[in-house]
């Protein structure tokens, strides 16, 4: 069966279009897509090219593309819809039930979404940023002070993409620590981390997916056997039962359902706007 | 003028309803928005406490709340929908018109759009992080053969978060080295930088606005000074000039912006899907 042809078009970066069109595709098992992005579609040239683009496709494969398009402005919208392909836009489906709602209407104008960062945001990402950075690893630790949580599970667990997200997502200080195998065999929590045991969120994985992450980066040693990792696993599990710390299996958590999880159950406020 | 109040419903993260919602929003200027998410609503009862909440707010502030809400199973979405906010659903807006162009039924399942990572995706994005982690800041180069893209630019001109951001949203290897006072002076690119020429990406920012960031950093520092600043933006760019080295000004740009438009410039290939 051959891949269906995607456009996502917008005339920013194309992030809500993709967003919005990769939600509903993963809708349609079984089904497989080729995807392509036409970002900063800002002019009425632009649109034209896009449409003609589109158009190429629709010719070639027989089937109409799947457009899908977060264009503000109606000329510009308009130009790309008058192609062959199947345009679902996101504006035009929800904007004007909106204007009802707000008793307002809309400035129709571009560049709004992830454009114009405004200074203070910026701020508090590059600051959660630098934070999470310097507080990788459990090399630093007397910031924790500053942290809004301190993920702790063992090596490969997930915590350094998770801070990472966090930071740049919602802006907030997410530290990390990685439990050593003093900390293991001991079974007790390392002083640094009892200071701030409500500051704590525990990852786990499942032994078999982390010794193919291991694997991967340490072929065929300690760190990656069956043994070692069983080991591993097993007491950050009871270490996380024994101090009653909170913890997620990331397994089968993309980063984002991991950052979003996080931030429900400890209640932290996002100090960037959606 | 009161806040009017807009709920983010999902029943996965609830990062695809802000978004599609975020972006209709910022279309209406001059009105302001309280913002409540509510994630993970994914039985019934929840949604039945989701409906609650909703008409909780409506009755207190005498004007329906506004709901983005991506909910995928009927029952879950009649349920809030049954409510007294105005109810916009990107699903129920969508899915029908795309079960048509695609002759196929989806599968109404929730937990696809950001859940269960695919292991080739999870690798990718943290060999992507890891690269970034290693080669921020100049520290190591000797990666820079395995570097997609290397950013370039003077301290705080928004190299870190960009790379982080690429590396966890497209999976590419990004690379950034900060240009020196050394390199500014010299008017030449370091030999580190020349060998990997047709890999570098500029970033740049306007004076005033680094002086801020900068100003924030290290208050009345000779680093935060006007003339410190001017200089090196102001060399940097001609070092820029002088290479044919593409560049962006960050100054009025996200993250996401950034991201996008390098994608979009360079042409190299995301390692994610969207």
């Amino acid at each position: 069966m051959p891949k269906r042809t995607v456009f996502f078009v917008s005339d920013q970066t194309g992030v809500t279009a993709e967003t919005m069109g990769h939600s509903l595709l993963t809708q349609f098992d079984g089904l497989e897509f080729r995807a392509v992005t036409l970002p900063f579609i800002a002019t009425l040239e632009k649109a034209e090219d896009a449409r003609a683009r589109i158009d190429a496709v629709a010719a070639a494969e027989g089937l109409p593309p799947i457009v899908f398009s977060t264009l503000v402005k109606d000329d510009l919208r308009d130009a790309v819809k008058a192609g062959r392909g199947v345009f679902l836009d996101f504006f035009e489906a929800f904007l004007a039930p909106l204007e009802a709602a707000l008793d307002s209407k809309s400035s129709h104008a571009t560049g709004r979404a992830h454009g114009m960062a405004d200074l203070a945001g910026y701020t508090a990402r590059i600051n959660a940023t630098n934070f999470a950075l310097a507080n990788d690893d459990g090399v630093h630790t007397r910031d924790y002070d500053r942290a809004d949580v301190v993920l702790v599970g063992v090596s490969r667990s997930g915590k350094t993409p998770t801070c990472l997200y966090m930071a740049l997502h919602y802006g907030i200080n997410a530290a990390n620590y990685p439990l050593t195998e003093d900390d293991l065999e001991g079974g007790r929590l390392p002083a640094v981390l009892a200071q701030h045991q409500a500051k704590l969120y525990g990852l786990t994985i499942r032994p078999d997916r982390l010794q193919q992450i291991r694997h991967e980066r340490r072929p065929d040693s300690k760190y990656a056997s069956a043994q070692q990792v069983a080991f591993e696993v097993r007491s950050a599990e009871a270490l996380f039962a024994r101090y009653g710390i909170p913890f997620l299996d990331t397994t089968d958590c993309s980063i984002e359902e991991l950052g979003s999880r996080i931030m429900h159950k400890t209640g932290i406020e996002r100090r960037l706007r959606p």
